[in-house]
């Protein structure tokens, strides 16, 4: 029975793929490709390439690379289409993203487009987040900790808020937004503990320790900060 | 060179391992196993032990099932010890956690015992709340959202303000909790979005879209809820 896979190929290092990832990577018979995303599509592409059955069919489909909501219900809608028919003929297809295809991907317009017309199956992939953490061999949250995943597109108030009440976080989208991280971390006193990753997930990733200077300095697609309230022990 | 390895084997699927964690999992010498978080302990072994290579030794460290700072503490101070001695052997030793090794992980003691004496790799996992957003096929967040990890042990007061300014949630260490989480879930409205994903990671995992009413009924140590304000769409 033909499905469609949603594959999570996590952060960069094709070591990172899980198993399960590989199989199904290995037995799809058509791969929709964001083509908008030049730069993510690249990444993603190389990593799962030496996994992909031979004669693979390569469908791209127009992904915005900029935050359109109308603009991704259209390509939802276009990769749904797509999809369905392919799965008519018989063939399973797959989407993948970077990271974890829960966590901010477009993934999730696929599928409400899809609504329920085929059958859908998503593979977890390791998150940025959590591929930070492990290379700088320091853990994201402990005991009773909250860990919030801050996504810089956010407003400042908003960020602010979720600062406030939060102990550990995450702060992705950072391209661009470097200053006001540099900022919100300065009110809250999360310097001395915070950690840059630049390049996270890849062979020539870098941790930061410090923080500010770097946010400075740094100014990169695949950039995360990680920081907490309490030092660590 | 000898090395300490923190692998994390994902939620409970053997196939949502890492290459790289089956890749190090097969060149150590020497594996820890907590002795006394026995049900874990069981689940963890059980998914790594078909990529461990023959003669494996495996040493068994005390730590502790409750939530006490100092047996945590004491416990990683004799793994420390452990460590350091096998790597002066010239072994290559590993400690295992289920998920992801920065996420509420005894790692953290481990690494912290260490203090720098032995060099560390730390390999992430899949995350439980990643591997239920998946099997429900649904995103954990999207575009400006903040995801919120909510461990169940925090105060309800803490709890009330991280679920006042967020925007999606995943609640965890919810066993015996299960009617706090339902009371937070009903304060905010968010009994109709949620789910509940009972053995979570597992072949026979499930997804409960009954929130409320399962929090009553299913009550068991791998059950994880996700939550949002905003329905989706």
């Amino acid at each position: 029975m033909a499905k469609f896979y949603g594959i999570g190929v996590g952060p960069g290092d094709p070591e990172l793929l899980t198993l399960k990832a590989t199989r199904i990577l290995s037995i799809i018979d058509v791969l929709l490709i964001p083509q908008t995303q030049k730069d993510k599509k690249g990444i993603a592409y190389t990593i799962m390439e030496p996994f992909l059955k031979e004669g693979i069919e390569l469908v791209y489909i127009d992904f915005p690379m900029v935050a359109d909501e109308d603009a991704f219900i259209q390509a939802g809608k276009q990769a749904a289409h797509i999809i369905t028919a392919q799965t008519k003929q018989g063939k399973s297809s797959a989407f993948v993203t970077l990271g974890d295809p829960s966590v901010y991907s477009t993934y999730g317009y696929i599928v409400k487009a899809l609504e329920g017309q085929v059958e859908i199956e998503t593979i977890p992939g390791i998150t940025s987040f959590c591929a930070a953490a492990a290379l700088a061999n320091r853990p994201l949250v402990e005991k009773d900790e909250i860990l919030t995943i801050v996504p810089m597109n956010a407003s400042d108030e908003r960020i602010d808020a979720a600062l406030k009440v939060g102990d550990a976080f995450a702060f992705m989208k950072i391209y661009k937004r470097e200053e006001r991280v540099a900022n919100h971390l300065t009110k809250y006193d999360m310097e001395e503990d915070g950690i840059l990753v630049q390049r996270c997930g890849f062979k020539e990733a870098m941790v930061h320790s410090d923080v500010i200077e770097s946010l400075h300095e740094n100014k990169d697609y695949l950039t995360l900060v990680l920081s907490r309230k309490e030092e660590m022990a």
